[in-house]
Parts: structure tokens; sequence; C-alpha cells
């Protein structure tokens, strides 16, 4: 193995750019050139590759977004745009390709091995929806900006005696939400994984006002519903009138938190030696905090579920 | 005089707790007694009022929102609802009466005032739409954490080469949306108090292409129009695919920064010295660093304008 | 089990008041009644004792210190000062004390359960230094504090092509300093746990230096060393000029962290449980993600260990 | 005029960054070509100069420190280093000269002028303490990095019923303290503009303690005393046991707050445009908030004073 190339794909997330980081340095460490693929896929069927050496990635670290840059591709889900990607990589002569993103980019990797390329998954998304790993770079952060715009959040409805329903990423899954539910004290949540139930909603309602608290917070997860319909539901039913908070965006930016950065350099650097160790076709992740190896198909095709414990404390800690 | 009380009113700004302990403290060093009124004038009119001493306001000047909470109050502008609040300051022998809020809740202090209580304004909003003062309690730490949040986005914006509009709050004006183009250096404003134009704005953003900017941001002010309808007249005139954030009440919370602390402390105790001296029927503002007086309806009837020179700096900075 | 009291001993840590909050809020879903220890030992000895309801703990879990407050207490060490305790936890008819602190709290927990108390211990410390755990409550927003000063260091280090020795907490222990050297991407780490080579340090600085790199980073644990003696041992060894920061108390205050919060809740809750389930002279934990108990002793007879994998990192990742 | 340059001297401040963007935009916007001089004085007697387009200058708005660096220059005191800094600007044809600092580089531009260039200054220090401008860049920042702090040191000190000094920046002058000080409500408050009594300290920190206050806050600004220094003197003359935090480079560090981004960019192109006006030997500032004018030695020659209002504020709202 002489040469090394890293692509950012899918949603961007705090951490990639310590990821990228992690896999130059250390294929530099281990006497291995590093190549960077711009937009994704979709520079990979251009042959849009920049050489990357140490002083490239010096002071990304704490830098939010991808400085390869991210992109949805159309192309590389064709049989052309993947034959025309494998072109490109035989011809910058790349022995080893490390994809960070999530399990989108897993399967357009997937194509990849299975036609011979030495791919390595690490998985970077804020929603944390990929399994085969406790944690994916960039689910930290965005739970933290969450949390703090929760905060926020919370000295308004407790100054106006108001209700507040927030709408939080997480794609298909309710992992940000559980999380900022817990760390916020959320008094009800709202996540794909359980059925929802708008009369138990207003029941816990009422008796939140009747033991005397006077504003309350919902947490929904935008793939149960969205916190606009959740609100019209709310009045039109019970007659409660909520303010509305969709957080957006402002979840996927920032600089990485402490444990985002950790994670994305073991994993940038675990992704280049088990390159080194000859794997293939495999995503690096993190088990009860051992770096670990699975299938990439096991990102996609293994059931991740909410901790049953943290769904539980939701409903005891706020009484 | 010998007993001053204090209320919110309005929506709550960060800052308003550090202005209720400057009154409080202040009243006490001149040895008044100092009383709070719960929820604005829903809670004078209920009476319902909470006597305030120096440890009552311990520890609350970084706290957002306020501790004494706020509320809109319908009967207030009845007959009866003031007649009722007139009643409650006399019956607790209340000589002055301090109210932090808008031009909203100066409307109503107007009226106490001319029924002869010695009312003292002081212009808590984030949106610093109040004239006869530079700067209101909580503009400050509303821009900068708008600002904060359109940083996030920017990471995104970049990853992806994307357009992004970000709505934020100021009511019918412009002066958040304006500092925070400014500070973050976006490619475009909008805000109620200059025309818009689409065509315009599709000329600029064909321009920064054309220069390869491959992102740009554009902050609009609630004031002008939404976020949403912006993202389709793009859409459906040119085509363009713009993502959409609305800040919304984050914009309200959290601990108010140096500026809004000090602010809120100088005005907090310059409306008791000003009640002190004899003064009524005014709002305490800064001007050109120094407190000031003006007289309440100042705050709504003087035209308050966005400086000119902030406007052409996004124009010329943003090339 | 009737009564739960709950006291916060040693050092503050960020996430006290949310394992506060937690077992106060879990006692009384089970219907338990809730008691304070105000004080640590301290308060134990003198029956400075406040009942806990679930307002008491309404809006806490975000707040920095600890509402309980904590304290060394030298009469504890005492047989005087053991008897007062067990007298007034009689007296008080308390059944089950959680007690959140470090190990030197634990060995007072230690002693009460010898003499028969049902005490569940919490491992709050920002230092990590508690074995029998994974993380203790604090540490992860200590990292995060010390990692957002350090930014700022980088940025004056940049600009004046400067070296910078920053000292970090941690008593005895490297847990926070190694966690910030990676995910700062420091240029050098000094942890007690490792042998201190002046003569490493210097070649690997002039080796940077070689590499074109104008500044670098030192990041040194208290227990290791001063950054004063460092700066000191450097200059007149090696005659380089570093600049010093001593990070001191601020790792220890401010908001918790998602991560802390949210482990400060399960550990809160899981104590209360722990007692109803007949558990006591134990430590709750997180091992792999997951609750656990050990014995109360383990917590400073078991040797904890720095990460090998990440203490490698800071090498390859700061070529 | 047809080239300017623009350089950064003494101590980095947050805000630089902006500055160097709006010179170097608006020098573009009224085409004019922009040159960087690289470590400020030093860079200039090297001819170290590095052309900047729209595009260097992008993104670079929010970030702490400068690109240009900066260096303090003992070669620039002598007439050979000065003679070889105008034979530079000269042979690079460079028509103006911009200058980013604090007083000492005014110093140095005054110089230059002297010998016939056209300098503009840009006050540009966290310390504030430049005359001729009410505020300087990186100055409000710094106040909020202290806040932030202080904040933190609160939590601890209220846990532990501490007694806390704090040290501040400010070189000789307070600026930094009082903002500071009045923003967090400290006990307090020690500058060099002030003589210092032990026994006014020691009587106001005994009456607190009187009156049910457990913990204080001391700021002293680093002009005044060290915070070790006070904390002998109070621990051998009072007894009083204190915890002492040398806050340190920190506060010259970070991303600009909206206030120190949008005054950079309104110095920086007022800047261009002064030397288009034909300006020169001047230095910009905002009185009132108006951009202005003064004359380069008026920064360092006119005494700028405390505000006796804020100062006062200590006094009254820490009872």
């Amino acid at each position: 193995m002489k040469r090394v190339a890293v692509l950012t794909s899918g949603g961007d997330a705090p951490g990639m750019n310590a990821a990228i980081r992690a896999v130059v340095r250390t294929a530099i460490y281990h006497h291995l050139e590093a190549v960077g693929v711009m937009r994704g896929f979709e520079g990979l069927i251009d042959g849009d590759f920049v050489p990357l050496n140490r002083a490239s990635v010096g002071g990304i670290i704490h830098r939010g977004g991808t400085i390869l840059k991210t992109a949805r591709s159309e192309r590389f889900k064709t049989e052309a745009g993947l034959d025309r990607a494998l072109f490109q990589l035989k011809n910058a002569a790349i022995d080893g390709l490390v994809i960070i993103g999530g399990d989108g980019s897993f399967r357009g990797g997937q194509k990849l091995y299975e036609k011979g390329v030495s791919v390595i998954g690490v998985p970077g998304t804020i929603d944390n929806d990929v399994a085969g790993t406790d944690e994916t770079i960039g689910f930290d952060t965005a739970v933290n900006t969450a949390l703090e715009a929760v905060k926020k959040l919370r000295d308004t409805a407790s100054s106006h005696d108001r209700l507040f329903i927030v709408e939080v990423m997480g794609r298909e899954a309710g992992f940000i939400a559980l999380e900022v539910a817990v760390a916020s004290g959320a008094e009800y949540l709202v996540v794909p994984e359980l059925p929802f139930s708008l009369g138990r909603l207003c029941d816990k309602l009422h008796d939140t006002r009747a033991r005397g608290k006077t504003h309350s917070l919902i947490i929904v997860a935008e793939g149960a519903m969205s916190a606009a319909t959740l609100r019209s539901e709310l009045k039109d039913t019970a007659g409660y009138d909520a303010r509305v908070t969709v957080l957006g965006y402002i979840q996927r930016g920032g600089s990485p938190t402490s444990f985002d950065a950790i994670l994305a350099s073991r994993m940038g650097a675990f992704a280049v030696e088990s390159l080194l160790d000859g794997k293939k076709g495999m995503m690096v992740g993190t088990v009860a905090h051992q770096m670990s190896l699975c299938s990439l198909s096991d990102s996609w095709q293994v059931n991740k579920i909410l901790s049953p414990e943290k769904l539980e404390l939701v409903e005891k800690l706020s009484i």
C-alpha cells in the first residue's frame, strides 16, 4: 500500500475535518501518500483529487464542515458513474479509500468494494443512525448544540409560563431527540421508534400543570412528526397553545466537542491502520469504547435501538 | 419616596434579571424598599407583589428570562383593569414603578403615569426597536446568539456549496438582521426598512457565483418577509435551491453578554435614581454611551433608523 | 425504605446538581422522601438537613456547582465526628444515603457503611480518577472547558509563532490532560503516569520547527509538574521561550455538557434504585455504557489507567 | 492611490482578521490593490509581502488571531530598520499603509508617517487603552471571555463558600477589570487607576460576610497588582484564605463577538476610505458610535479614563 485517498459524503458533521486530519497524518506516519477527493462521489467520478500533506490538515481539527466538501451524487448510482470512479481510482494509483459519511455513503462504498477497491468506512453523521458503532462522529456535538438551544428556550418558556415544542434532527431515528430530552429535563419526548399517543401527552401535560409546573418542553424528532403538526394537534384536541422551534441546520455545524474531536481522530487513524492490515469492505466503529470493525453492510442492515434505560429516565425525572 | 416596585412586561430579553437586580440593590442602597410585581400588568391588576431584598436578587445577574415573569395583558387595556392596577399600587403604598419592557409596555406605563403614578421605563427588548435609546437590554445578546447560529450554518453552506436563507427576529424592524449581516459577512440582507428587489438579489447571487463564491448567505428580518416566502420566490423566479433556517425563540434566551449585563445594571440603577430625583413618565436610555432620559411616548413616536454606514458595509464587504 | 438523603462532598463538579435532581425525582417516583444534607460531611455532623421535593430541584439540571454545597471535613475524620453523623442520620430517620463525590468522599462513606448505614456512592469529580467507572460526572465538561480555552490559546500561539504550555487539572492523574491533548491536537503531553524526558521533548520541539511548524502546544497535567517548572526547564536547558497558562478553577465550573447531564441523571436514578434493591457500600458506575455497581473501596483500590491508544494518538497525529 | 498595504502589530486581538478582511475588500471595492505585510514591522523590514485578493480574506471574519501574524520588532526601533522598511514600501510601490495594533504600533507608524508614508492606524487591542476611540477591536470579546470564566468560578465559589481573586489582563489600565466587575456582579475591584486600600477591602469583606454572603469575588487588573500578591496580603493581614485564578492568554483569543466583528469591519473600511480621502498620520476610532479620526499621537498622549459611573456601580450593586 502506497497511496490512500479520503472523501467525505452525505450530510456534513462536526468532526469530519478531525477525521480527515487523522487519516492524512496517520498515513504519513506510516509512510503512505494521502490524497483528498473533493465533493464525495462526485469528485471521485470527476477525478477531482488533491494531494494532502501534514500541513494541509494543520489547524482544521476544530473546524466544522469538511474541507473536502461533500455532495449527493446521482451519477454514482449509475453503472457509468461507478465505472468512471473505478477508472479514476486506478488512474491515480490509489490503493485504499477511506469514506467518511453515513449509511448512504457506505452503500456507495460497498459497490466500490465489490469491484475490488479497498474501502474502509468511517461513520460521520450527526444522526447516530449507523449500526455497528456506539457513536458516530458529530453526534455528541449536535446533541450539545441542540441542548444549548433548548436551554435558551427554557428561559422564555419559564418567563412566559409557556409550552414549547422543539423539533430536532435525526432523520428516521430518535437518537438526538432522546439525548436532548434527558439532558434538558424535557417533559415529553416524541420519537419515531415509539408509538405516539396524543391522549397520553395531553394527560401528562394536564398532570404537570396540576402539580404546579407552569411551563413544559416537548422534544420531537423530525422522523416522528413535525413540530408544526404536533402543535396543531395539541391546539385542536386540547386547546394547548404551544410555541414551536425547529432547530434545523445549526445542529450540523460548529466546532466539534472534545468527544467528537477525539472519536474522529481515533477512527481516522484506525481506518488507515485497518487498510494497512489488509482489511477492506469494513466500517470502523467504537463498541464499549474500543475500536472495532464490522462489515460495511452491517451499518444499514443491523437495527440500532434507543436505550430503554434513557427512555425511562425521561418519564421518571420529568415528574 | 419609600417603596419602589419593578415589573417586566412584553417579550422576555436577556439582561432583564440584571436590571431587576440593579433596581432592587440601588433601591436598598438608597434606603428604599423594593417590591416585585409578578407577570407584568397582569400581576399589577391582581396585586401579585413580592418583597425583594438584597438576597432575592443574588445570583440572577447572568440568568436569562425574568424571575418576575412576564405576560401580555388584555385586561390592562380596559378601564376596569387600569383602575384595579391603580388601586393595587395605592394599596401597597408603592411610590414609584419601574417598568422593564418594550414600547408596548411603555404605552401601558404612560396610562399609569397619566393617572399620577411615578413611572420610569427601562427599555428591555431584543429588537432594539425603541427610540430614545441607542441600545435596548437584550439586543447585543440576541445578535450574538444569532451570529453563533449563522456561523454554524456557514460550515454546512460551505461544505455543500449551498445558498442559505436565515430568518432572524426583530418584529417590524431590521436592527438584529443588520448587525448579524455585517458581523457574519452575509452576502445579502433583507430588512423591512428598505425596498426589496428580487431582481437585484438574483443579479447579486449570479455575480457572486461568477466570482467563484460557491456558497452564499441571506439574512432576512422577520418583519420584511418569511424565509420560506423568499425561498419560494428564489426558486420560482431563478431556480435557486436555497436552504432555510428560522432561528426563532433561541434569540430571546440565554445568559446576557457583558454588554447587556452592564447596560441592564446601569439602566436599573439610573431608573431608581431618576425616581429619587422626582422624574416620572420617562424612559431611561443610553445616548452616545451616556445615561439619558426621554419622555415615555418618545419610545414609540420617534423614528429610529438603521445605520446607513452599516447598510453600506454589507454591500462593500460581501464582494 | 422511606427516606433517602443525598450529599455532595469534595470538589464540586458540573453535573452534581443534575445528579441531585435525579436522586430526588427518582426517590419521589418510588414514593420515598428525599432529604438534602448541606455542606457534605460537615452538614451531616451538624444535622443540617433540608427536605427536597419535586420543585426544589426544578431548573437546576443545567446549573454548575452544587445547591447542597460541599466542604472538606476534618471533624468527620475523628471518632466523635463519625458518631455525631451516625446520630444525626438515625435521628432524622434516614434509611439510605447517596454520596456524590470522589474517592475521598467514598472513604468517608465506607466508614458510615461499616457502621451500618446504607450508603451508595455516585462518582462526581472532574478528574475521572475514580476506578470502577469509565466516566465520572463532570469530566466531560471539564475537558470541553479546557479545550475551549486551548483553542483560544492556539489563536495567539499561531499569530505570534509561539510555544505555549497549558497546565490542566486532574489531581494525581492525567485523564483530563490526555483528552485535551488529543482533542486539541497538542504537540506534546506531560502526565504523571508516564516518565517525563526533557531531552525527548526538546528533540520533538526541534523536529517540529524543522518541519515548518511555527507554534507548538504542550499540555501538562498538574499532577506531573507545574507549567512554570516546565517553562523554566525548557528555558534553562534549550533556550525555548514558552508562554504559560494555568487554566485553574474554571475547569470545575459551568453548565454540564449533555453527556454529563445524562450521566448524572442516570447515576442519580440508579443510586436510588440500587438502595431500593437493598444494595449498600457500593458505588454506581458506567462500564461499557451500562450502569454497574462495585464496592466503594474499589474506587480507590483499583488502578485506573490511561488509554494506550489515545497516548499513541498524541504522538502520531501531532507530526 | 493604487496599492494599499495592511499589517498587524503588537499583541493579537479577536477581530484583527475581520479588520484585515474589511481593508482588503474595501480596497478592491475602490479598485485598489491590497497587499499584506507578514509579522508586523518585522515583515515590513524584510519585505515579506503577500498579495491579497477577495478570496484571500474569505472565511476569516470569525477567526481569532491574525492571518498576517504579528511580532514585536527590535530592529524597527533602529534607524537602519526604519530605513529598510521605507525602502521596502517604496520598492513595492505601496501608496498607503494600514496599521492594526495598539499605541506601541502607532508610535512605529508615526515614524513612518514622519518620513512621508501615508499611514492610517486601526486600534486593535483587547486592553482598550488607546485614546481617541471609545472602543478598540478585541475589547468586547476579551471582556466576554473573562466574564464566561468568572461565571464558572462563581459556581465553585458558591458551592464551597469561598473567596476568589481573579486576575484579568489590561496592561497598565483597568478597562477589562471594570467591565468584568460590573458584568459579573463582583464584590470588589482593584484597578491601577484607583488607590488600593487593603483595609477598605477587608472591611468590605467583613461586612459582606456579616450580611450573609458566603462567597465573594475580587477582580484585579494585572496593572494594579498580581492576584498572588493580593492573596498573600489578605492572608497575612486578615487571615482570609482566597483562591486565585489568573485568566491569562485565553483573553486574547477566540472568535470575535458581533460587536468586535462589526467594529473591525467598520474601522477597516473607514481606514481605506480615509486614505482615499488623503488622510494620513491618523488613527480611526469610534466616538459616540460614529467613525472618527484623530492624530496617531493622540492615541498615547491623551489620557483615557475609566467611567466614574461604572466604578460607582460596582460599589452600589455588590451590597
